[in-house]
């Protein structure tokens, strides 16, 4: 199997910053995230602190970044990261159904600001999961329940409706935009996962609804969740001033980094991970 | 006089990001540098990872940042910074011959990577001046000594000449640009400051240069020359995440605040050292 340099997960500001000096010096690496680059990014009306770019629009923005990787030939890879293992001397990175390895790893994913819901964590991997590539096989013939936190999620609950026997879908956002007419919708707002050995369904404040499999899906996954044994603090990953983390060869960078949610900050933060990642696989190599 | 809320040191991209966030957090601040930005940056041949300006030459960089600055209607005020004291809650920031008062100091200074001259410091105050415009009349009829590390010494050097009785220039770069013709150029390279109680001169490897005064003229003062009591760690303000340095209410960003040397990295730093002199005000007012 091909060893990345260096897998930069996250296309915001700090995950194509991070990229662009991977590039530049000349390592081996992959950028995984979603070529339209951060959706939250595009959705901000003006940014007026980003020096350089005065007072540009969150749209202009994004193209001005999917230039910039254009023309330096950086080509985006669209998957799902599920998890990064820490395996001792290099990284597991699973994106859906694919295990690829790095000798380091950049995360760039964001912040979660969703809570969890009650019983998530308890039937994850046990009837609760994040992916649908992943796990869609499990559930043929089976009902199943879709909890979306964007419109982002609508791509994954069609698959899912292609492939499963039925999908009840909860819309966590304003208005679902372009859903199967397979698909059941339902304005609740679930507020727990029930179950018994395995997850038997969701439970909001006035019903129950029964399932065989619930899929969870948000835009961000929180650092723990995504990387075990990742030491976190006040929902950020802990790092220093290189953006190193507990995990030798895991740094972090932008929002999942800490305070304040600055694209000018991430990127800064992108660029000085990415050289931090590029003399720790020097001093690997002198090893 | 006028209290500042926050003064910012240094027109180099921390700077300059700082003082673009100060200004949008409605802040009453004064930025300190020179309207010709940084004299490195716009040396720089080609910038290649400033995300969103894919490319940039250094000097179209610094047009972008003064254009930034003029749409803004954000000032440079040109002076030379001499000294910053913490006086318990407030500073006091000694412009050359200006005293300034703010609750606030953001050091975007860059970093100094010029030796002291042996002697340097023991005489400093004692025959050796930092600052042409603090004591040139100090000097009046003298002979003096100027050091220059750039040609942004050159029109000092010229000042001088105006008021002491002579003037022995010694260029430590390449090319005399624009220097007065009463001004004797000595092409040798001055290792120490001699003296007795006061300073007497300058020595080299092979000779000594008698004087009544001698300027030492660098682009950047080291922090803690600059900053009495600031703490250091090779050449470095130790700084946090934060940007907080040892001293409450100073904060460093930039090539100052340590490596990597980067623009965007300082224009990152620049935009958190601004939050959080804005949070250390904000609890200042609450006290």
């Amino acid at each position: 199997m091909e060893r990345y340099d260096i897998i930069i997960i996250g296309t915001g500001p700090a995950g194509i910053s991070a990229t662009i000096t991977a590039k530049i010096r000349n390592k081996n690496f992959l950028l995984i995230g979603s070529k339209n680059l951060s959706t939250k990014m595009s959705r901000a009306h003006q940014i007026q602190n980003y020096p350089g770019l005065p007072g540009i629009s969150g749209q202009d923005f994004c193209q001005q970044l999917s230039d910039h990787l254009r023309q330096m030939e950086i080509p985006i890879t669209e998957k799902k990261v599920i998890a990064v293992y820490a395996m001792g001397d290099y990284f597991n990175v699973q994106a859906e159904t694919e295990i690829l390895e790095a000798d380091s790893v950049i995360l760039a994913t964001g912040v979660s600001f969703a809570k969890q819901l009650e019983g998530e964590a308890e039937y994850l991997g046990r009837g609760v999961s994040y992916c649908a590539t992943c796990d869609a096989a499990l559930y043929r013939g089976k009902d199943i329940i879709v909890i979306g936190y964007s419109t982002e999620a609508e791509k994954e609950a069609n698959f899912l409706a292609e492939i499963v026997g039925s999908v009840t879908y909860f819309p966590l956002y304003k208005e679902v935009s372009d859903l199967s007419p397979s698909i059941r919708i339902e304005k609740d707002i679930p507020k727990q996962v029930f179950g018994t050995l395995k997850a038997g369904g969701v439970r909001s404040a006035e019903k129950e609804y029964p399932a065989d499999g619930i899929f969870i899906l948000r835009d961000t996954i929180s650092g723990e969740q995504l990387v075990p044994g990742l030491q976190m603090e006040n929902g950020h990953a802990v790092v220093n001033l290189q953006m190193e983390t507990n995990l030798p060869g895991l740094f972090a960078c932008g929002d999942i980094a800490g305070k304040p949610y600055q694209y000018i900050k991430a990127a800064g933060q992108g660029n000085v991970a990415a050289l931090s990642a590029v003399s720790y696989l020097d001093a690997k190599m002198r090893q």
